[in-house]
C-alpha cells in the first residue's frame, strides 16, 4: 500500500488507486477503533500539530484522536487566540512551528489557498482540514468511505447534494472525488447558491428536489451558513426548508434505499427533518463521524510512511 | 473489587458498599499519585474525552490528570466554544462524539438532569463532572475519602455543611453520600439559601453558625456564588462573613479535633478566613485536591473494568 | 552531568558551568528531534502542568511539545479563563495544582517575581517561562545555544541588543547570560527604553544603530510592543524603523559574519527588514525557535534528575 504523495491538500491531484488506498486501509482502522484497545504504535516517535485558524470542534477532535489513537505526540494551536493577533505572518507562524520538528502538520484556514502555500514553506507532511471555499480532502474521503461500506461500492452511483454549494469546500472536494470514481453528480439549491460555472464540472443541476432526487442513490444535504441569509442568497429559514429541506415526502422521490448524509453540524428544521436524521435505516450521519476518525488515521498513517522513507533515504514519489 | 454500574451519574443510586469500593481503591492511587512514577496502564488503549459545557479549571485539570496517569488518550472538549454556537444540540454533539467510540466521556452541563440524558444516548461510560444544581458525584466521594483518611471512619461523624446549600450540587451529593454511611448531617446557612425540603433528607437546619456547629467531627465550607448577592440572597459579603464566614472563634465551638473543608475555590474572607485555610492543623482544603485526583483514577478505573468485560461477552450486573 | 539547582527561575542565580551543562545536554536533544523518532522516555511517569498566566502560543507550545518527546504527561493549563476570574488567588492556585503531584510547573505570569513566590509554595520544580519584566531563562538559554551553535563559541563576543530593552525580560535575562560567559554586550535604542541604571549591568549603551552595531559578532534584535507607542515612548513605527529597525545597510556595520536574531513573533518592517529576516546566511531566527525545544528538554530533564534523586534520598545541592 503506497501514496504517491508528500501532502494532502486536496483530492484534485488524486487519481482513482490514490483514493482506494487510503478508503482500503481506513477499513482496517475502523475495526481498531471498534475493537477492545484503541491504540496503536504506528505514529510513535512523531510529533503532529493541529493548526486550526478557524474553530472547528468536531474536525479538529477527529484529527486529534486520530493522532493520539496511533500513538504520536499530538499538540493542538488554537491559533485564532496566538500570535496571529500580535500581527505575525501566516508564513512566520508555520516557519516558526516548522523549526520545531513537527511531522504532520493538520491545517484549517478561513483562506483558499492557504494551506498549500503553507505546504511549500514546511519540512512536514501537511494535511489540508479545510481551506475556504476549496479543499476539504478528508470530509470528501470520509463520504466516501461511508457510501463505500453502505452501498457496497463507490462508482456508478447516483450522488445528489444538496444546498449552498457554491460556498462549500465540502461540495468541492465531493465532487472531485465522486467524479473521478465515476459517478453520476447532481447539485440541487438555489440558483444563487449554485457556482455559475457549475456545468464544467460534469455536473447537473437542479433547482427542484423531487426532479434532482429521482433515482438518487445518496443524498447528501450540506449544512445551511446562516450569514447567507444575511447576504440576500435565501428568504428565510422556513421558506428554505420548504423547498430544499430534506424530509421523508422529499426522500420517497430517491431510490428506496438511498442513503442520507451530513457533514454536520446540522441545523434540524432547516436543511433536514430531524426525525429523518435520526433514522437509523436511512441516515448514515453517524457513520460518517465515525469514518471520519479512520480516514483520518489512513491518511495519517501513508503521509508518515513516505516520511519515514524519505529520511532513510528511499525518497518518495512525488 | 467490582462496581455495578455502566456509569457514574450520581450518588443516589449508590449503596454503601458500592462507595466502599471505590474509596478502597482510590486508596491505592493516593499511593500512586505520591510515588516515583505517576503512570500506569490501567486504561492505555482506551479513549477518555472530557467534555465541559461550563467552564472549571481544577476539575477538569483533575480529570485529565486522573486520565493521563492511568495511560488513556485523553481530549478536551471545551463545548462552550464549539458547534453548540452554531446551534448543534445536546443530543447530537453527544452522539457525534460517540460515534468516535470514547470509553470514557467525563462531563459538566450547566442544566440539572443534562448528563443522565446524554448518557441514554451513548455506548461508553458517562461520569458525572457536575450538573446543574443535581449532582457532582466525584465531589462526595473526594470529601469522603479526605473524611475517611483524616478521621479514621465515614460513619457515625457530625458533619456541618455551611454556606449556600439551596443552590449547591456539592452540598447535594454529600447530604446523599454522608447519609448513606450513616453520619448526622447539619446544614447552616441563612434562611434564604436552604432549601425548603431540606428536613426531608433527615438532616438537622440552623441558621446560627456557633449552634450547628457545636460538637461537630467535619465542618464543610461551600462556595458562596457571588451572582447570589445581586439576586438578594445576601446582604453584602462583610455580613455574610460576620454570621456565617469560618473563623477560629466559630470553629471553637465544633470538636477540638474537627477538620475543615472547603471545594475551592475560596473566597478568602468571605466563606473562610485565610489564615484558618492554610492551618494545617485544622484544614485539609488540599488534601480534597488530592483526593479527587485519586477518586476519579478508582471511578474510571471501576468503570473501564466493566465496559471490558461487557464487551469480552461477560455483561455487567446494571 | 549535574546541575545544583531545584527550580529554573532565572538566569541570575546561574554560574557559567550551570549554563554549559544546560547547553551541552540540550545539543543531544537537537539530535533527537532531528532524527528518525522524536520520542524518549526520560520523563516518563512524570507530570508536567503548563500554567500560562499570559497567552504565548510559542513559548507554550515547544515546553509542550519538549515535554511530550520526553513521554511527560502533559497539562496546559490557560489561566487567563480559569479560577483567577471567581477571585482565587495565585497561591491558592499553585497549592491546588501542587495537591495534583505535579512533578514539573511551567509558569508564565505578567508579574514579576510572580513565579519566585509560586516555586516557594509548592513541592515540585518550577520553570520560569517569563515573569513581567524580571526574567526568562529558558529564552536567554536558547539565544546562547543559537550564538554557541552559529559562532562555534560563547565567550569574548560582542553582542549588540537593539531595541526596547527597559520593558524586556528577554534583554534582561540575555545580559546576565552574555554577560557571565564573558561577552561584550552593548545595549542600542531610544533613551526612552533604555533602562536609567544601564551602565551598572556592564554593558556599553549607544543611540545610533551604526554606531552600537559596528564590529559586533551578534544582532539580537528585541520585539517592539506597540503599547509602548501609545505611552510616549516612541514617535511612530515608521520613524523606529528609520532610527532602529535592522536592515541590511545598517547590519553592514557590523561583522561580515554577524549573524541575526529575533526572539519572535517579529514585526516585519518595524524591527526589522523582512528579507533580512528571511536571509539564511545572515538570520538564524528559525534555529532559535529549534533550539528553544532542546533548552527546554534539557532543563527539564536536569530538574527531574534532581528531583528523583532527592525522592531517592540522596538530596540536591541547592
Amino acid at each position: 500500500m503506497t501514496f504517491r504523495f508528500r501532502h494532502l491538500l486536496g483530492i484534485e491531484p488524486l487519481k482513482a488507486d490514490d483514493i482506494r488506498t487510503i478508503l482500503d486501509l481506513a477499513d482496517q482502522y475502523v475495526d481498531l477503533s471498534r475493537g477492545a484497545s484503541k491504540h496503536s504504535d504506528v505514529l510513535a516517535g512523531l510529533t503532529q500539530i493541529n493548526m486550526f485558524f478557524e474553530a472547528s470542534t468536531r474536525t479538529q477532535a477527529s484529527f486529534e484522536i486520530a493522532g493520539k489513537r496511533l500513538g504520536a505526540d499530538v499538540m493542538n494551536m488554537s491559533m485564532q487566540a496566538s500570535s496571529l493577533k500580535k500581527g505575525e505572518t501566516l508564513i512566520d507562524t508555520a516557519l516558526t512551528l516548522n523549526a520545531m520538528h513537527p511531522d504532520l502538520l493538520v491545517v484549517r484556514h478561513p483562506q483558499s489557498g492557504a494551506v498549500d502555500l503553507l505546504a511549500q514553506k514546511v519540512n512536514c507532511a501537511v494535511l489540508n482540514a479545510g481551506d475556504g471555499r476549496h479543499e476539504h480532502p478528508t470530509q470528501a474521503l470520509l463520504d466516501a468511505l461511508t457510501i463505500r461500506r453502505a452501498k457496497g461500492r463507490l462508482h456508478r452511483l447516483t450522488v445528489a447534494i444538496c444546498g449552498d454549494i457554491a460556498h462549500s469546500r465540502v461540495a468541492r472536494s465531493n465532487i472531485l472525488l465522486l467524479g473521478r470514481m465515476e459517478n453520476r453528480v447532481r447539485l440541487i439549491g438555489p440558483a444563487t447558491l449554485i457556482p455559475a460555472k457549475a456545468a464544467e464540472f460534469g455536473v447537473e443541476v437542479y433547482e427542484d428536489m423531487r426532479e434532482g432526487l429521482a433515482g438518487a442513490d445518496v443524498v447528501m444535504m450540506l449544512r445551511l451558513q446562516k450569514e447567507r441569509m444575511d447576504g440576500g442568497f435565501i428568504p428565510s429559514e422556513r421558506e428554505y426548508y420548504h423547498r430544499f429541506g430534506l424530509d421523508a415526502e422529499k426522500l420517497a422521490h430517491a431510490k428506496e434505499d438511498a442513503i442520507v448524509m451530513h457533514p454536520g453540524p446540522m441545523n434540524r428544521g432547516v436543511e433536514i427533518d430531524g426525525t429523518l436524521a435520526d433514522d437509523i435505516n436511512r441516515s448514515v450521519i453517524q457513520e460518517q463521524v465515525e469514518m471520519g476518525v479512520a480516514v483520518r488515521m489512513a491518511a495519517m498513517d501513508l503521509l508518515a510512511r513516505n516520511l519515514r522513507a524519505e529520511r532513510a533515504g528511499g525518497g518518495i514519489h512525488v
